[in-house]
């Protein structure tokens, strides 16, 4: 919204209601968390909802705002920023509408697309920016259309800027944003909840702060749920226009929106954009250290930590809006001091949960994607039923093929240097192999002095509950049994354990032990050996690239691996080894050594005929111990594989 | 079939291959009981498929004949011998045709309702007799349609007796049972098993021994999947006639039919009707003790055991058929000394599964029936999906009425007298009532010296499971907290534990302890007070005749309170205490205060109008300790109930 500015004028007056009043909103004093939606209403509920219960248990909230990006690089950084920013705690993300970056298109820098990512990937509760000024009636209504079926729940409807000098009002086109609400609510119902803007100071092309309260109204009574407000200086601004509102019979929620100062240029362009004046006390600090950003930051910081108490103080506001300017540093500082930056480990479900609104129902998810699950989206995106389709006696419906492993949202966030420093600029033999992936699991740095922080299977550091165990697992990588995922057995852990906890508090957790890896023929050969001493209670599933398969799982059913009991509600299972989707999840991991490893070196090169050797003829193998309460015993047949081997 | 004789004769021969090939069979060692079926294979399978996988693991097996009631009277107490003898773990068990009786027809009485109750109500794999002769073409369609609407999945084809003396072939009729076997075959596919009867002697009417076993091969070519054969009295007849049926060419089962003799008038009339001849040294043994009943019956047994001995040492048999002649003490004494009874205590799922093939995908239900299982069939029997209809965020479909508290499958097994005897033939306040109560839990006899051993919620005593938690039921019963179900907490037991267990063996159980009761509102005023300590640990409904519901759930959803964790498998979760069966369940849990209590007095008497007191002004309540790791803490919300009241 800091790129957009807008204009209402008068309307035909409408006979809505005010659009804020929320539908079924519930009086449960639980958090709700946008990127991390708990088992119960949170996934249910539309955002004016969550908003409306944060209200009422009295339970501060924030949200962000990005701008799209302008490259394809900078897409695949932006989205590393909603996953790291997404961990705070935001009720929501919005994402401005760039109408020169063709912003409703498939580009990966799209407004659409980032905002789809945002949903679909980072499960982010994301509202989509639109403008209307020059476009037609059928662009606007394919524009929404296109939203719905991405998932998209939420539009925050502006004019948007005219394209000429000079501006004229089209008859019958969209020439305000109140036509835009209009239009939303007479084609798509009550499918959206849509956010208007505010103008503490009035709108600058508004024939006065009154007129501009009016257009504000007139927005509200077309059927905008809530507003949020041009950025301003002073928590008084904002205090004094929320009280006017109020006065003329606005009673949605009224968000005010924060810029914190991040730079000399930045502020200056913004106020040019904007047409706002900067107060002379602030102007006062600034110019004297328009040269030192770092300086500039600190106030910036300290100035909006100040009014935003202020306004949380009042009484009046109950969540804060950021024009982060796609930057990290201030808003999360800002954040942090003002105590509403929430880092909670509690997760709701063991996985990253989507946050389209068909994927409210899911809630389970074969484990082989732990590490992958913006993958694991992608492929099941055409799925129209997650709990029908995922439980029970398992008809998994048929996988999408992962055709592009470069697609930006899956793309490694590590450029090819750093793959090569980390996994070897020449690779010697298969004990190369086997030492990144030691490495990886070590955190040691490799022999050329270079930490390995990510793996072609996962892109983040070892996970905390991965950690705990590490020193088993550095054994057995050392040996070549390369592990790409792994769980440790719980036997009923409360659900607010800080590391393996997740769902509802009151809850108990449990996990079967879990171990996939590739390896060897000759490893496998032992392994198989020795798995017969465990029959009943280790089930296997071992595959190599060509889909030869070996099991001892008696039918296509999945094994339950994670579930959780909690207070008045059945039982959670939200991770299973499933042996149909595992043979879709082996392509994947097959062709992950082709595409991000080998691909890094030379055709022919030596390096790159070792990836393509391990590819070929190695086997990847999952196994389960179903013996959840007793000692894992998956280290013990790894240990007595070796012993035969010897 | 003992009451049957049948009759093939040459037909067009048929190139269908032999009906006895298994589809599908699996090489699983499990052995699979009918009345039990498990979470796996043994409830998808056709029983040819088990009967297949019986005999490639070396299982030894038996099944059941009985013949319809006369009587409704006869038909609750022969229905409580199919769970009596079902217990025994027969294979199946088959239902007589009674031309005679209106056998298709609705009636209680008929071999099609008998049948129907055993496979629904009973959850007993089931073969319905069914003769063509003198019927039409549309008669015999219009009865499988109904059996197979019905949940049958198995025909016996039989001929049946000719009505008149001379019987005369009809054109284009049903002559012979090949005609039925072709007919079910044409009509029905692949749908029905088919069972054909085998005369070890020879059919009485055929032409000779070896004309009959040509007849007998037709009937199999045409279709049908295994013979049972007609009685004998030594095994070589049997084992003669077994090696005759394999050199022409039949390889589907043959199952030698048993008929332990009971007594010299039944063994006498059975020998008319088939027209076999009792071996002399048997009729030298009976004749000099043809009035003493008991000496028969010991007799009986012996033969029949070591007859069976024989046949199953001959390694040719694999199941025995006992005639039972609707009786259970010869038949369970031989099965029990020949070893194949098989009293397991382990059960599938904790509740008594139904037959029907479309209740083989039912995994929960609600824990409300768990006495009163046939209840909750009835009421159920229009629903067609199981899992998806009661799984996951349930909106379970429609409960059925239960109008009728007398259908002769919910019929309480004791007369009027007996009840009035257990539950006081006068009442004299409500205290009378808590004793009935408190005599049932303890097993020791009320005051007039009878002991109560059922109650209108619960036809059977005491459960073993319950029986862990009788001092302290009987502790709150005297003081009007009415028990009518409640299970202990079980923090993961083994599967196989003999009296929590449940399900394949290698798995866990789990359940939240329970406890439902009636009481007064003045105790469910305290109680509610005491509930607020305990808000997040323990779920409550409390409901009242009226509907007028309280209760914690926070929405609609289910909380699970038994379930199980298996190797290689999803969990399972098969009881639940679900808020919107609840409501369907209070109706039947007050119905049955004035259905079955109230009803035994005079109208307007005091002991009437004590019970409709206590119908009109109690609560049910019931609860659930949700921390199921730790000790249960319902005494203790009843402990403090109390003392708050006093």
């Amino acid at each position: 919204m800091v790129n957009e500015t807008q204009h209402t004028c008068s309307a035909s007056s409408s006979s809505k209601s005010d659009g804020g009043s929320s539908s079924g909103s519930e009086s449960s004093k639980d958090s709700s968390r946008c990127s991390t939606p708990v088992l119960d209403a949170d996934r249910h509920e539309r955002l004016r909802e969550k908003m409306r219960r944060r209200q009422d248990s009295g339970d501060k909230w924030f949200s962000l705002e990005f701008f799209p990006p302008r490259t394809a690089n900078a897409a695949v950084n932006l989205i590393s920023r909603f996953d790291r920013m997404g961990a705070g705690g935001p009720l929501f993300i919005d994402v401005t509408w760039h109408p020169a970056g063709d912003p409703g298109s498939d580009k990966e820098t799209s407004s659409m697309i980032i905002a789809n990512t945002a949903v679909n990937y980072c499960g982010l509760e994301t509202i989509l920016h639109m403008t209307c000024c020059n476009q037609t009636k059928d662009d606007i209504t394919g524009h929404l259309q296109k939203a719905k079926r991405l998932g998209l729940k939420n539009i925050m409807a502006l004019r948007g800027d005219p394209v000429g000098e000079e501006w004229e009002e089209e008859v019958d086109g969209f020439n305000y944003a109140v036509d835009l609400v209009k239009h939303i609510r007479n084609e798509f119902d009550d499918y959206f909840d849509i956010c208007v803007a505010g103008y503490p100071k009035g709108h600058p092309e508004a024939e006065s702060y009154e007129a501009d309260l009016r257009h504000l109204k007139e927005k509200v009574f077309a059927g905008a749920d809530f507003i949020i407000t041009q950025l301003f200086f002073r928590s008084e601004t904002f205090l004094r226009f929320m009280k006017d509102c109020q006065a003329i019979g606005i009673t949605c929620p009224i968000i005010p929106g924060i810029f914190p100062i991040q730079g000399y240029h930045s502020l200056r362009q913004l106020v040019k954009l904007s047409k706002l004046e900067v107060p002379q006390e602030i102007k006062d600090v600034i110019e004297p250290i328009k040269d030192n950003d770092a300086a500039i930051r600190n106030y910036g910081v300290e100035l909006a930590v100040s009014m935003c108490r202020e306004l949380l103080d009042s009484g009046m506001v109950h969540g804060l809006h950021f024009y982060t300017l796609n930057r990290e540093v201030a808003t999360t500082e800002v954040l942090k001091r003002l105590g509403i930056w929430k880092e909670d480990p509690r997760r709701p479900l063991p996985w990253a949960v989507s946050a389209h609104p068909k994927r409210r129902v899911e809630d389970v998810r074969p484990i082989f994607w732990a590490s992958r699950p913006k993958s694991y989206i992608y492929r099941t995106q055409e799925w129209d039923d997650f709990p029908n389709g995922r439980w029970g006696n398992s008809s998994s419906p048929a996988f999408g093929e992962l055709k592009d492993y470069y697609l930006f949202y899956l793309k490694s966030k590590s450029p090819r240097e750093e793959l090569l420093k980390m996994w070897g600029e020449e690779l010697t033999g298969e004990e190369s192999v086997f030492e990144v992936f030691t490495c990886y699991i070590t955190g040691e740095p490799n022999k050329n002095g270079h930490k390995v922080t990510c793996m072609p299977w996962n892109d983040d550091p070892l996970a905390t509950e991965t950690n705990l165990l590490k020193e088993q697992l550095e054994k057995v990588n050392r040996r070549g049994i390369l592990t790409i995922n792994s769980q440790p057995n719980i036997n009923g852990k409360p659900s607010t354990d800080p590391i393996v906890g997740w769902g509802p508090s009151g809850g108990y957790v449990f996990q079967k032990a879990y171990l996939e890896f590739f390896t060897s023929s000759e490893i496998v050969t032992a392994l198989l050996k020795v798995l017969k001493k465990y029959e009943l209670r280790v089930n296997y599933h071992i595959v190599n690239v060509k889909g030869q398969n070996i099991t001892n799982a008696p039918d296509l059913q999945p094994n339950a691996v994670t579930w959780g009991i909690f207070p008045g509600r059945e039982i959670i299972q939200p991770t299973v080894v499933d042996p149909v989707s595992f043979l879709s999840w082996k392509d994947e991991a097959f062709a992950l050594w082709i595409e991000q490893w080998a691909k890094l070196y030379e055709e022919e090169s030596p390096s790159r005929m070792i990836i393509q050797y391990i590819h070929d003829n190695y086997y990847l193998v999952n196994l389960v111990d179903n013996d959840f309460p007793l000692e894992n015993c998956l280290w013990q047949v790894v240990d007595d594989t070796f012993e035969l081997l010897n």
